[in-house]
This record gives C-alpha cells, structure tokens and sequence, in this order.
C-alpha cells in the first residue's frame, strides 16, 4: 500500500498512526497538494489528502472512509469496534476532534491566501471561536486514561495529529490551562510506538 | 428525535432523507447556523449542522457518523451494509461527493466574506477546479441504475443532495453535458417519498 499525503495534514498522520498499530507495511508519497497539485489530483481527484493506494491499484480516500476499511481488516486490533455505544462514543469524539480541525484549517487558509488587509474579520472570527469551543468541549469529554476510556482509539489518534498540527500552525485557538487535559494526552500518544513511527519530519513542519 | 439544521445543507438533508427512508420519526430545528450561531451553538459546540438530538438528549454531529449510528439501528433497511466490498464503493463514492460539496462550499463562503475586489483568484480558481474534478470523477464512477448498483445508498443521497445545492447556489461547477448522468439520478431521486418528505422550503432556498 501506499499512502499519499504530508503528515503535517492530521487525518493523513492519524491513517498512518492506524496503518503502523495494525502493523500493515505501507510506503508513502510525500508529494504536497499545492505544490505537487497536479500529480496528486492524477492519484486523487479532488487533489486532497490522505489516499491511500492499494496494492490492487484502487485508491481510497478521506480518512474515515479509509480507517473504516482498514478496520475491518484489523479485526480485533481496530481502533473502534465494529457496533454499539462505544463505537458510537469514539466516532462522535473523532468527529469532533476532526472538525475542529477544519475550523483552523479554515483560519489558517484565509491567512495562506489573502494579504492580511484582505482577510475577513468575521470569517476569522468565527472560525476561530468553533476552533476554541471544539477544543473546550473536546478537554470536556475526555473519560481517562484514553479518550473514550481504557484503551487507545480513534479519537485518541485523531486529538493527537490536532494537537501537533494546532502547536506548529496557530498560536491562538490553544490554551496551555483550558487544554491541558488535550495537551496531556497528546504528549503521552506522542511517546507510543505507532506515533513515533508517524513522526513529522522537518521538512513538514512549518519552516522556524 | 430533533434534526437540527437546514436543508440547504446537503448534508443534513442526506440525514433527512435516511431518516425517512428507515421510517424513524423526527422533529426539526430549522435555525440558522448563521442568524442563529448561539443557540445552534449550544446544541452542537462547533455551530454546525446536521446535529440529531436523541429521545435521551445525547445530540450526534456530523452526518457520516449520525448515519453510522442510524444504520445500525435501521439493520436491514440501512443504506449501506455492515461491511464488505461493496460497503466501501458506497462509503467512497459518498466520500467523493461530500468532498465536491465541501469545495463548492469553499467557493461560497469565499464569496460570501469577502467583497468581489477582496476574493483569492488562486483560492477560487483551486476550490473550483476541485469541484468539477470532483463532479467529472463521480459521472465516471456511477453504476446505473443507482449509484452503485441496484438499490438506494448513501451515494445516490450524497450526490442528489450535492445536486440540488450546486443548481441552488453555484452555476460554474455543474455541467449540464458533462455531468448529464449525476443530474439525471438525481432527477430520479428527488421523486422518491424519502427525498420528497426532504423537500427544501422556500425560506432555504437562495433568494430569487
């Protein structure tokens, strides 16, 4: 398999987190979707991240598309059960982590491409108030020791590439005190095998 | 239950219309994510829609997983099976279309916070791009009779849904030659008694 996408995209590193917990070998593409656009809009067309190349030549994309295959291959090593409350718990946590997410994504992309006396105050404004209340209400329903309870899952993964995304790209929606419980988290996932096997390399990080 | 949201958003009325075609009653609440950002706020934290309250008051976001949970309870009736192969077409063609959907909404809320002269042409003219990509992959994917073969699935109401809010809201993006196939189906669907009892009322339509 082949994994398409830069990490500093989190639902492309939380498919390669999954991808090395399963223990499924895969090779990546690291091309970028704006600078490599072309060659990543020939493998996905919507020109987004992640795919996911199969060894079959199908291509997968969206993240929670593709983590719900590699679950059912997973079995019982799946990061969320097949059915039932608590796949109904993670997949809302997830949710939730991942939409918020696009709300810094949006902040972010207003900054990319518009001069500042360009960008909207409203826009940003609201964007990044959803970014903070996704953040609030995300420390809020954290269970312990894991984000929906005794083991690793999805949510956790997914809070995990939030957290490093929002530390290295936007300063503003994370608070050190509010967040701490996210923070905390994050930083213990960081240290698991399947995270650091999913590390940032510097070349995705945005340049210091 | 209570959906929460407008039917001018694609996807919540893709959940509107599973709701209907399992035959699981529902009420509305049809405010504004945008004149009514603090009370949808306060139901759902990132002031998005579809959001279902359940009988219990637990409130779900985000339609792939509602629908995730909704399927299981529909059992048999669910449009889209437990697992398997042909699951996976289902969840990537619906992925496809919701992510056409997300470009073209890009392009309106571009246009919507930003007066003509403060507008991104790079950021327009990718989103753009994106969205008939999107649209040209979905023509070329579909099955016949339905989007992935025989029976109504989440693709078919994805792709209608999307169809109904690109002729509503975008004229660029849909090409009455080139995607002739995904405006024929969805055609068909509107006059299906689930899409039906989806109607969009005049209030959600762009004013004329």
């Amino acid at each position: 398999m082949i994994l398409v996408g830069q990490y500093d995209s989190p639902v492309t590193r939380r498919v390669a987190v999954a991808l090395h917990h399963y223990g499924m070998p895969f090779s990546r593409d690291a091309r970028s979707i704006f600078a490599d656009a072309v060659a990543i809009g020939r493998i996905s067309p919507l020109t987004r991240v992640p795919a996911l190349i199969l060894d079959d030549g199908e291509v997968l994309i969206d993240s929670t598309a593709i983590l719900d295959h590699l679950d059912e291959q997973a079995g019982d090593r799946a990061l969320c059960p097949a059915s039932g409350p608590l796949r109904r718990q993670i997949l809302q946590l997830t949710a939730l982590a991942q939409g918020t997410m696009e709300k810094a994504v949006a902040v972010i992309f207003e900054r990319k491409f518009h001069p500042p006396a360009h960008q909207s105050a409203a826009w940003l404004s609201r964007c990044l108030g959803q970014t903070r209340a996704g953040l609030d209400e995300l420390a809020r329903r954290l269970v312990g020791p894991f984000a929906c309870g005794a083991s690793l899952s999805h949510a956790d993964v997914m809070i995990t590439t939030l957290i490093w995304y929002l530390r290295d790209r936007m300063d503003e929606g994370l608070s050190p005190v509010a967040h701490a419980p996210l923070i905390s988290l994050a930083d213990r996932c960081e240290t698991l095998p399947a995270f650091q096997a999913a590390a940032i390399s510097e070349f995705e990080k945005t340049p210091r």
